[in-house]
């Protein structure tokens, strides 16, 4: 049987009836030859939210980062990021495999570096060294549990990062639900960054893509770096329809998202045995730990599949709940009694 | 005032309310989490069309192709191509910049490479030189003005490469006019090569993508690659069904495409001053030269648009015109008068 | 005036007269066509020392190093080091910039990690992850203030390694300190390693040159590489042999300058507001930090200078000292009274 | 038997006794730390003699060459170069593997392009095309058996390439070859080039190393990019000073080299069944064509060496012979009578 409540990522949403529906009439062009005017309106849209002079839509928000590191940085550039990032981790080390860029990471909390981490992280110039070049930060944190990155924090670390020189990049898969969770604007958040990618295939339902926001000049060398890892497509007005439909329909409702995952962060705080990554959750992402005893994340993976469940066993003993919306508060509450039932069956 | 024929690529064609009705109904999934339901049935069709164990679909031919190089070759190794292949001149060498693969070109005859121009071509094992790996050609040769290899040269060719240990590629990014022009299926052009590539947003009509077809665990391999290189797209199938509906429907109507293209031909062919590339031509490209005294292709390229006729100049001297879907037998006569009253106006 | 004792580094080591005498009697042959006996001897007795099938003759032990990782990493796999190693640090990350491999650092004490740090950073296999593929140690560790690596430790961490089928690497750039330190012989610590480069160049004394040893195979793969990089030389017989008289004639001697870094050491941890990082040290590097009050590194370096002592600011309050053949005993007594002067001065 | 006629390149040169005495005793310091004076007196030399800025010692023309055309070019640039060149053929397309840069060649007469050949190469500024950067020549050329560029054709190229934006590069590894056999001296030559190569173990008799001379700033990014291949040598003087002492001693004999190589090819233009490939030649380097009914190369490769003279094989029924100065006037006598016994021996 499919589990038919899946929690395992925002990433799963089905396209709507009505995003089906705005799909399938958009107006399309050949955007590799000149113009998708239906792409074009979504690149608009984006730059304008985000603040900034141009987008740049993808297929993809690993596409979108390792472009935005591709450009920032020339080969034997580093970049400074927190250790459990997404670019870092989770994108193949397409910086270091494809651009010839090395990583230097911090340990953070939850995701969170403060400022003073950065202090004496910028290589002096010397031809032993590689040269620092970059920050990168990610907001909300992916395995920070759906951190929000502090505002004053952000502040603190791109202030400190222009003064000495270095550009900024923000990996904003999730910006969104930090803006919905704050009420702090997604433009007051990217100003303090020289590029920002956002995603739409996630908590914002669309079925394919990301945009990659920054400076003209910046956003034409990124086409001229999207053409180049095969990321140019023509009529890309059918699933940027989606992306648009997205961002104008599908922010504000974030926040049901998170109150979903606050439920979900709730009961899961009450059973023996299971312990919030972080807690209080910022916004629609739930990790928790599961004591020995219980067994593995696997087995509880298995487990409460067998019981209509998705989830993902991010560690050995590390389970990841993703709120979205294709699951409804009546299958959050369903989701939360299989886990309640689950607890004791694995003792 | 926007040109109302657009012979500037078949990579224009929009799609069809048909086709996007079928796509606003495609079953999706999370293709990276685990499968897109169409997008597989689309894989499976297509690897079953090209006669392989499997295939892949990705955003664009760029990446199919270029992840084919980067798989059959390791840093350090060369493959052999045509030198005016669409691999080793549109893809801004990503074999080089994103793989570190280097081209070895010999010269074609329209795009056609005999089998004894490769005798000799595999350079020794010796530490001062690259290792020979791969054979690329293309069908149709696009830069050919869609000339379609003679059959039995690919045999040859392929086969000597078989025989002497290097694997070989087809970017048959036009395959699918090959076979019709030719009435060899798609199947047995294919099975000469260790693997394919085939567009679908070309002549075949749909708004996105490409395939790669070859040995299962090659595919396994070119989707790890397709997720360094950002091409992992979650819902895709919603374009993916573009493409199915296009597999299934557009194939056969290639053969009027052609019909056109000829029509076009033998009216230049006529034309004081122009002069065909390749006479007769095979499928739906077609390329001519333009005497210095009528002016050049960029003043052609601009004087045409202004006459509603959509055309590229791909040197100096050449216009390339190409037959699709969204031209109709009425606009390719309409063309024609255009291209004829342009001749003396350019005198 | 040229500071007359120079301690900034163990590389600065002058070719005696009987080694210039020895290199300039060499039999040599052209490497690249052929062999040149002398390096051909010197790799013999490389390998044999070490107990590695093979070993080959580099310019520089950057080049052994990045060959290493090189050769046990493709493209987008990952290796695991230390975060103060000169691997990853001291060598523009050739591993990037040059072979698309990526690090993950793991923070150590005095450039020390416990085997228990190694649980859980063999990443899954899933698309979305690079690959582990190798350990690297480095022994001694420079910037640990030449901090014997423990054996057990070693012994337990490479263990852990090959079970796990990872290979391992080890940066024995100063290999025989730390044989002779401990008392147990290179090859002892050699076997432990799929890998292993020694340079001869730093405390051996020779002007030029490190060498990489491993299987047969791997050294095969590693002069192609040394072709790729441009370090194949053709009479290198001439360096080589000043390598050659190195091992052997100043192994052994190798414990006067530990002798000599231990009498520094001693002086300065009696200085108020100097504090050694490593106490008591190892071998003949002695790094200590300076108190805030007392001025910086780099003032103290520019002081220290002006009193004909040489040498270098590695951080803004710490210095490094070395001590190797050309400082004798009087030479480190003359240094420790400089010092001892400095400090009240700098106050 | 060793053959004691080493006709295979004139690598193979060993250091005189003066020239070993010279390097016995150089005064030297680490090159990489702050400076080697002889290192530094070998750069200035060079630098001098070439017209240029500045000049970077490096321990191979493969380091020097492929350094310059990473400095030249950035990933997705093109160099254009005679297709048998030794930067493309022979060096293992560093320019790709290690600095994703593509090559595209030109087919030369025996080495030389004309500067008509160039017209029309330069890729427009196009998202799908790599830019074009950089033109290479090499002179004299190897594969062209030795033969000079014509002065007014390097400066006709040259010329076109400045006029077009791109920068030149020279592969001058026997540039004073070149310069010896056309009495135009090397800075004349080297003026043209934005860079320059120059090798001192060919014909000048050093046992190792090559310098790359250009504009003080490229030589300083020269120096980073050497680091990063691992060419950073610490007390470098050594073998910098064979390269002094051949700078200083060595050039003007380089004309007893080019006599002798045309005493041999007055030779082989008689025997019957082998023929010249160019005649007559310029330099030093010889290279014939054997009749199929006398053998291949490789079996006269084999035969010559146990009569005592080695050359080398370089395609199935090419030889090639290099003068240098450890081949007498007597030597190449009695070479041309094994060549003449080999020849109805081979029948």
């Amino acid at each position: 049987m499919k589990p038919s409540i899946d929690l395992r990522s925002d990433t799963v949403t089905q396209p709507s009836t009505a995003m089906r529906q705005f799909m399938a009439q958009a107006e399309v062009g050949d955007a590799v030859i000149d113009i998708d005017p239906t792409t074009e309106r979504l690149e608009r849209l984006t730059a304008e939210m985000l603040g900034k002079e141009a987008a740049i839509f993808m297929p993809s928000g690993s596409m979108t980062n390792q472009i935005a590191i591709r450009l920032h940085c020339q080969p034997g550039d580093e970049f400074i990021c927190e250790e459990n990032c997404h670019v870092y981790n989770y994108e193949q080390a397409a910086f270091a495999q494809l651009s010839g860029v090395v990583a230097k990471t911090l340990p953070g909390i939850q995701g969170v570096l403060s400022a003073d981490q950065f202090e004496g992280t910028i290589r002096p110039i010397n031809d032993h060294l590689v040269r620092t070049r970059l920050v990168c930060l990610e907001n909300t944190h992916n395995r920070g549990s759906g951190k929000v990155q502090p505002f004053d924090t952000v502040q603190q670390i791109t202030s400190w990062a222009h003064e000495n020189g270095l550009t900024t990049h923000l990996d904003g898969a999730r910006l969104f639900n930090a803006a919905v969770a704050t009420g702090i604007s997604v433009d007051k958040w990217s100003a303090m960054f020289d590029s920002v990618s956002v995603c739409f295939s996630k908590g914002l339902g669309a079925p394919v893509g990301s945009a990659l926001a920054g400076p003209a000049e910046f956003i034409q060398k990124a086409k001229r770096a999207r053409k180049l890892f095969g990321g140019g497509m023509r009529q890309s007005g059918i699933i940027a329809a989606g992306a648009l439909f997205a961002l104008q329909n599908n922010v504000e409702r974030l926040a049901e998202d998170h109150e979903k995952a606050t439920k979900l962060a709730d009961a899961i705080r009450e059973i023996d045995g299971l312990s919030l990554d972080v807690d209080p959750i910022d916004t629609n992402i739930v990790i928790f730990s599961i004591a020995p005893e219980l067994g593995t994340a696997a087995q509880w993976q298995q487990s409460l599949a067998q019981r209509g469940v998705a989830v993902l066993a991010t560690a050995p003993q590390k389970i990841r709940l993703v709120t979205h919306l294709d699951v409804s508060t009546s299958q959050v509450e369903a989701a939360i009694e299989v886990i309640k039932e689950t607890s004791p069956a694995m003792a």
